[in-house]
């Protein structure tokens, strides 16, 4: 996501110069060469003293001890903000060290909903920022006019905004991204492996994103494990209605059988059709249907 | 589906003549051209006198109707089969409709699993099956050399093929592709209007399934409700489980906390080497890998 983020900030002009700091030696060379940084450092010192923002695009259990080296090696006037999946207690942590530090650097937090399953710097040209929503999570400390530049860049980068205090951030991405990723996961615990041999494209799309790094969605789902809980059970007892509802279904020749068919078929409606509106008018849309060479099928095809 | 079979045998020379039969105009004029068919017709009887192999690709619930149809209007030599998605009740509905008729024409149930949530003839191009899996549903009273051609049928597309009973065919499929579609749709249904305005593109992922035929899944699920159902059961005590792990790793400060987080990452490393082992070793993975432009992320890289 550094790498996108780098790649979108030089083709918009979004920034004088883009520094990329790295662990990886290989990913110096490669991050030059695929254009998404103007030079690259393993020092982080280095890449970040002349910064006027600096973005940390590490995983969030990472993101406070990061922090903390930026804020020791970045000049006063810097802003920093970050890329993590889950702010509460991201900012919490961050906002406290700067406290403590009495430093001048600026926080604010930001989420770019615009990954991938794939990490690293070779997934950095597949990430499409330009019309995806990035949540800033401003707090009562958080400085305005730091706020705004955050904003600003963002926007430049052809993303839209909005702000959300962070608990309310964690609340409604733990069922619109931590739950649909834990359900990749588990999907796939629940195959066996004969299930697995004989299985199509359907599954394959359905386990996609439990390709995604395991460390990272372990602090993801760390961080946000109370709310990921509430969603979870939700979901356990809406498996357990459906169970019921498939075997009134199955129960062929007994009276209930029409109306079970009849309220799948409204269940499953309505499900689509919320799909439909949703992702038909969400920027992605568009994309999505030439991506893939086809319209969407219309919801009057039902 | 129909279009993609069709599309799939004139490329392999895999038929003299492909015949299209459609109940939309329309699709007669874009099946033509896009060289899914030789010549298409809204008649069946004058589609399908002349066959040697009919392929029925409709809804599992119009299967045996559309059988019917084809039984009556076939010369006594064709071969019939279908691309139903359950195959129990299929099977038996068409070897009860052949044997009270006693008509000469065979039929052997075939299930490629390569189809999309796209349906109609705009999707033909978009489905692969070459290199993908057909399964072939034989009973005792399935004709050997009806089950040898239909077997080369599929093998001269690319497909690779195997036999599986129907009642184990459903069982396997349930869990490998009926249950992810029905997740998707419960996933949606699980959304608020909040967390759907505020999703990002591993939602999207994960509900694209979703933007099935209604009526085609109302049909797949209500034929094999009784197996989707156990499994559906099965998933909602895993979520439950998931949900009990959470609340654990969410008790911070706690001393259950560093034992929930390790098991925790076992179950989604697992999930994931499980996932990379299947779709590494599958005819699809290459494929996948290429059309993303990146390589997947090794096991290594967790």
């Amino acid at each position: 996501m550094g790498g996108a983020v780098g790649l979108a900030a030089r083709r918009a002009n979004a920034a004088l110069r883009v520094t990329g700091v790295t662990a990886k030696r290989e990913t110096v060379e490669k991050a030059r060469q695929m254009g998404a940084v103007d030079e690259a450092t393993l020092d982080l010192r280095a890449g970040v003293q002349d910064a006027d923002l600096v973005v940390l695009a590490v995983p969030v259990h990472l993101i406070p001890a990061m922090a903390q080296s930026a804020l020791s090696a970045a000049q006063p006037e810097a802003i920093i903000t970050d890329l993590g999946s889950t702010k509460a207690g991201v900012v919490a942590a961050v906002d406290e060290l700067i406290s403590k530090q009495k430093a001048q650097v600026r926080f604010v937090g930001s989420h770019p909903l615009a990954g991938s399953e794939r990490s690293g710097i070779d997934a950095a040209p597949l990430v499409r920022l330009a019309g995806a929503l990035c949540i800033l999570t401003p707090t009562s400390s958080t400085n305005g006019e730091a706020y705004r530049q955050v904003d600003e860049f963002w926007k430049s980068l052809g993303m839209r905004t909005m702000r959300l205090p962070p608990g309310e951030h964690d609340a409604v991405l733990a069922r619109s991204s931590h739950f649909p990723h834990l359900l990749a996961f588990a999907l796939l615990q629940a195959q066996t492996d004969r299930s697995l041999s004989l299985s199509g494209p359907g599954l394959r799309d359905m386990t996609r994103l439990a390709g995604s790094d395991v460390s990272n969605w372990v602090g993801i789902f760390t961080q946000n494990a109370g709310e990921l809980a509430k969603v979870t059970k939700e979901f356990s007892q809406e498996m357990r209605q459906l169970s019921v509802e498939l075997e009134a279904l199955a129960a062929a020749g007994t009276p209930g059988v029409e109306a079970a068919r009849e309220r799948l078929f409204r269940y499953l409606a309505d499900a689509r059709q919320r799909r439909e509106e949703h992702f038909r008018k969400a920027p992605g849309a568009a994309t999505e249907a030439r991506a893939d060479g086809a319209e969407p099928p219309t919801p009057e095809a039902l």
